[in-house]
């Protein structure tokens, strides 16, 4: 029998699970490895110097269990889905009593909270965790979101908290709440991701197709807004990414990448969760149907074709100062909202799920390590943390005064994209929500009343209490 | 024993289920029904006169099934969801080689995907019907989508051709695929029809808080609007709903109702499934998402208070006879966007779940009978009629036209909407979402370079085939 040394086990050697045991490693933890290529964890062990000693590959399930301290903590690194129940079933049989399952995969929360009850019924304990930080987050201090039994989330406490990322020497992990809430949170991080990512690419549009700017008088304008409110890790990487030239062509690197992005996973579940909770997440939304639309580019190359006459007004957007401050304030308000809109979600889900989510917390370990972090998110954190949290992040005194600052810039954007015929669907579904949600008398009483004509779906009235059936006029 | 005299069963005698039942009864087919609470079939049969002699009161589920003839066609009209799971059981038992069950409810296609699969293991057969029109529909003339076996339908063809709309003497009902194809296009058809309502519920907005209309002058707007383009059922009903005054105050009828309305089911489902398929359907999630916003009245009213310096420009909205053919050709080109995005959603699920369904005549069903019927469904007939179906709707030469004439009317609309602060989400995704669609050069080159930064996600090339990973500086 080989001697039980290691702190904590990683099933998976893909780019995160790697990344994260030598991030481990590096630590000073003794971390156990497990690949189907058995190799890769001897590679690790091998090619990483100092830290690689802390590396303990091992050569099956078994031997991989063997070597793991009591509790064993099993971390799964394996792609979402159905790899995580063979794994599970595959090593259940071979645990101890009081050992834990950590799922830091992607996985949907509704796999979570199946899988959470399936191991309440064993003697075992299962925590689903979101990592964000991509492949150099996992190695350097990712952001981490816990979601299981509070207990068992002290006993990795002590390994999360040295391995996370740091904002301002405070740990960006935390447990979150119960079963699915960690993968759920981690859900909406990327959703809100999708909408931030969106919004940029809008304002780009609106810089090269409205004012005609090259890609590194682009990269000067991001890099200075990186500087004040957008400051945040996606507005530094669009001024390094529109900065970065071809070697291949000498061109813009963004200039030769095609227009094609993916969607799946995350942002269509943010979209789903959100439609399931009733709560319009329309910014996410139109960030999710754009990588749809872009990915049909045969299709849009034929509609170009067929509306190539199309009457856009001469575009009134102007590259002055004013006008780059303009663009500046519209996208730091349309992201206020779309993070109120998320917000939003996690609140509903939280109630939905008897989570009790610590929104203050969430924002809280997102301000570093994960994709989305920002000295925006501790504004975030201190809206939720006063005396008197907002039911809506739109209603904190912070955010009331900056939308408000912000909005006009916000209406005059939208409005010259309008004209101009360059598309803006989550800044325009941003304004829309904040005209939406602002008004205290909206417009689907009209919708009531046409219910009410073909369905007899009876209304409310604004005058007394009851449920109100009216004999309309045969149609 | 008694005789097997009924020609069909109509089990659950709710609004629908008896107003289907006295329709055909009025179509001289002898109707055997059944509720749990068995009065209501004898109530059914004994106040309607002579059609009621057509109807066959049952008093058990045993005697319901005796009075059918072979094959019997028992057609379920109970609430969605388990309900019908719990039926299924009760009277398969009961049934012979042969036996047709149709459920008729708004089920969610997946159970009907499910419970096809289900009977295709026993000797009987199961339709999934969309029924269409509410209550008026269903005793007058329903728009029916029927999924189910080809052979199936052809049982049932002789009862549902009387029974169905008419629009000039072509029967609104169809046989579309196979298993779940029938419920599917119900929601979608209840999709597209939240987005209908949505933007004329949006110009209801414009007309009211841009122009200062008052409900009158509002319902002679769409009753005028309703002689050309936007000739349509729910504009007719909108224009009566307008013009109804509350006898209790005096006020018109629109103005004493609440502005809550509820989202549920298939509006949601449309959403969810949109998202599965990768298809952008913004306007359909734009009115959903308006109404979770709405029916959250205390929190709107509250932002109202918060943000009451909102700095909206003033209204620039005319009610001259160019403002108001402005509002008219706005709503006109939103409505073929949206309708557009909806059979977008149809063409993805056909070619996802190999149903092959038939686009032509699917608009060719919602002519009449349905709620969404218009003349306008005809034109997209015609569309998808010709030799070369579009792979669009927008792509269709007639659409190209119209929506050539008639987007800048949308631009300038939805301008002025966003600077008025008037909330135009449906009318602002179909505008956004035309202006992405109609570029062959979006924008997610640039997220594509993100994603490759910080995930290593890898992109393609505009100049070169192959996938590539940019080595970008450090950040």
């Amino acid at each position: 029998m080989s001697e039980r040394i290691a702190d904590i086990g990683v099933l998976g050697l893909g780019t995160m699970g790697a990344n994260l045991a030598l991030n481990m490693a590096e630590k000073g933890f003794k971390v156990a490895v497990n690949n189907r290529t058995v190799e890769k964890g001897y590679a690790l062990r091998d090619e990483n110097g100092e830290i690689g000693q802390n590396i303990v590959p091992t050569d099956s399930i078994e031997d991989f269990l063997s070597r793991l301290k009591a509790p064993r903590l099993v971390l799964f690194m394996v792609p979402a889905g159905p790899i995580v129940d063979e794994e599970m079933q595959r090593i259940m049989p071979l645990l101890s009593p009081g050992d834990i399952i950590i799922d830091a995969g992607n996985a949907d929360f509704n796999d979570t909270l199946r899988r959470s009850r399936l191991v309440e019924e064993t003697p075992f304990h299962f925590v689903g965790m979101g990592v964000s930080g991509g492949e150099l987050g996992a190695r350097h201090g990712p952001s981490m979101m816990v979601g299981g039994a509070r207990e068992t989330y002290a006993s990795l406490q002590p390994i999360l908290e040295p391995i996370s990322a740091k904002y301002e020497g405070e740990p960006c992990v935390a447990w979150l709440g119960p079963d699915g809430a960690g993968h759920f949170v981690k859900t909406i991080h990327n959703g809100i991701e999708y909408a931030d990512m969106q919004m940029i690419a809008e304002i780009y549009g609106i810089l090269r197709d409205g004012l005609g700017l090259a890609a590194g008088e682009m990269a000067d304008i991001f890099a200075d807004w990186n500087t004040r409110g957008l400051s945040s890790y996606l507005v530094e990487i669009t001024a390094v990414t529109l900065a970065e030239k071809d070697s291949d062509t000498g061109k813009p690197m963004v200039d030769v990448i095609l227009d094609e992005a993916g969607q799946k996973g995350t942002g269509r579940w943010s979209v789903i969760e959100s439609q399931k909770l009733g709560v319009g997440a329309t910014t996410i939304e139109a960030a999710v149907s754009a990588r749809s639309v872009s990915s049909r580019k045969a299709e849009r190359e034929l509609t170009e074709s067929l509306y190539s006459s199309v009457a856009s007004a001469k575009a009134e957007f102007h590259g002055d100062k004013d006008g780059l401050n303009e663009l500046e304030a519209a996208l730091e308000t349309a992201k206020i909202i779309a993070y109120a809109q998320g917000f939003a979600v996690l609140t509903a889900a939280s109630a939905e799920h008897s989570w009790n989510l610590p929104l203050g917390e969430i924002a809280r370990i997102w301000r570093a390590g994960c994709i989305i972090r920002s000295q925006f998110l501790d504004d975030i954190t201190k809206a939720y943390d006063g005396a008197e949290p907002p039911a809506n992040l739109l209603h904190a005194p912070e955010f009331v005064a900056r939308v408000s600052a912000g909005e006009s810039a916000l209406r005059r954007v939208v409005a010259k994209a309008a004209l101009a015929g360059i598309a803006v669907p989550a800044l325009a579904a941003a304004l829309s929500y904040f005209d939406d949600y602002r008004r205290g008398r909206g417009t689907t009483n009209l919708t009531q009343a046409q219910r009410d004509l073909f369905g007899a779906h009876t209304f409310h009235r604004t005058d007394k209490d009851g449920v109100f059936h009216h004999q309309w006029p045969a149609v």
